[in-house]
């Protein structure tokens, strides 16, 4: 296994003066790897590209995906890890004119997640750190993540695989490191993240998988009590696909139909 | 000239996996250095102190501090960035149970600001970019700091010095690298730090400056219309001590007779 890249070439060390360590300035995807390819690539890089936008980070969008799948086939199977800095920065916030953005890739193994979150489901535990409304940010995978950090800093408990994290409004957002759907009528139903949120690749894969299968599907706020209504609930990432949640504080939801068959849909694109 | 130091020994790359990088999941202090030593240090170690409270960063304070200190004899002059990180991370947000902060120290010279911001005073840019309510975060200089760079970079005009920085909801917070202060019938006002802004060294020294010198001092909520009504606004850090501000969009100030007392006093405590 391979352990890490800078900028192609094999390093496990980046500048001091780098403003991805500064301030947090650029993006990061967790890529699954599999038989050396990365997969759901296309959704990975189009964030990327939004995100880069949104930040004005002048990245070489296709050197990332030639050194990415360069990478990917030398990982063979595992998870990588692509992180896209400003590059070097000068004292104070304004960009250096001649900043090169950094590529930064690191290879993982596959997670050990038990079969059981996949098959009975998982709890959630209801986090009280609350994500703040930040429009600009909203839906990027960047690389300012500390509210993720106290949100999972919140429990110890292993009964809880993950954790369900609300807006200062209140309203449901997603998960620590996953995107959150719920079932209600036989409509899919999952929060809008334009005040704050990831906007997950498997996220975009399932509404996508939703409308070629004729699923109604809607992005839209979503309360505590609409939880509390929901038919099925399920979270998702691009590495592990689909864990339907069996419960959260009092709520609990059996493992419903529908997540059953999008479970079986998203396997077949992830087991390549 | 000194470059940087880790964990107290020269070196000028970090490990690619530090959670710094990862998720800016750690904090920073910008020290002016004079005559070899850290200006204002003590409150640099208090505010400090509270960000490691509140993100739970295990670090060690004895440590740091004498680490400063002997970076900052040997800098001389100039400007003493420390940055401490929850250290390496494995996959995920949830910290290594056996994970080591990192202390990162890097030197630079005094910043060669116009003698003109200090005695004409500076004009603000009124960014657009707004600061999301955070009040988990709220007053700790933290490494997740990409909306700062997106306001930074909202203006290249060197006409403005500094950018003047709304929360969401459109109450004044502070400047994007400094914090603000308005004088109004003799009573020096600054927002309160409970929902968002950096609470900043230079600020706490003038508010227990004023309070020495039994100026009525206050913080609390202030709007735009506040502003409007001000008599003297001034912008100040640690580094350059106080700004006076001559205007933002189209309102205008003097410069008035309390901004200059405190620039006074402030630069007795500067120019050691």
């Amino acid at each position: 296994m391979i352990a890490s890249w800078i900028d192609g070439l094999a390093a496990d060390s980046v500048a001091v003066k780098d403003r991805g360590l500064a301030y947090g300035d650029g993006l990061f995807e967790t890529v699954l790897v599999k038989a050396g390819q990365p997969v759901l690539f296309p959704r990975h890089l189009q964030r990327l590209t939004l995100g880069a936008q949104r930040l004005a980070l002048n990245v070489d969008l296709a050197l990332v995906e030639q050194e990415c799948r360069r990478f990917a086939a030398h990982l063979g199977e595992g998870v990588m890890k692509l992180i896209v800095t400003r590059g070097d920065g000068v004292r104070g916030y304004a960009p250096a004119s001649d900043a090169l953005p950094r590529r930064i890739l690191q290879g993982g193994p596959l997670p050990a997640y038990p079969e059981s979150h996949a098959e009975q489901g998982i709890k959630l535990f209801a986090c009280q750190t609350r994500l703040a409304e930040q429009p600009l940010l909203a839906g990027l995978k960047h690389l300012n993540r500390l509210e993720q950090v106290l949100a999972r800093g919140e429990w110890q408990n292993a009964e809880y695989a993950e954790g369900l994290m609300r807006d200062v409004s209140g309203r449901i957002v997603e998960a620590v490191y996953s995107n959150l759907f719920m079932v209600k009528a036989g409509v899919l139903l999952t929060p809008h993240l334009r005040r704050c949120g990831v906007a997950g690749v498997m996220r975009a894969e399932i509404l996508a998988l939703a409308e070629h299968e004729n699923m109604p599907a809607r992005e839209l706020d979503l309360q505590m009590s609409d939880l509390q209504k929901a038919d099925e609930v399920f979270v998702c990432n691009s590495v592990y696909g689909i864990w339907p949640v069996r419960g959260v504080e009092h709520l609990n939801w059996p493992v419903g139909p529908l997540t059953r068959k999008l479970q079986h849909l998203v396997r077949g694109l992830l087991d390549i």
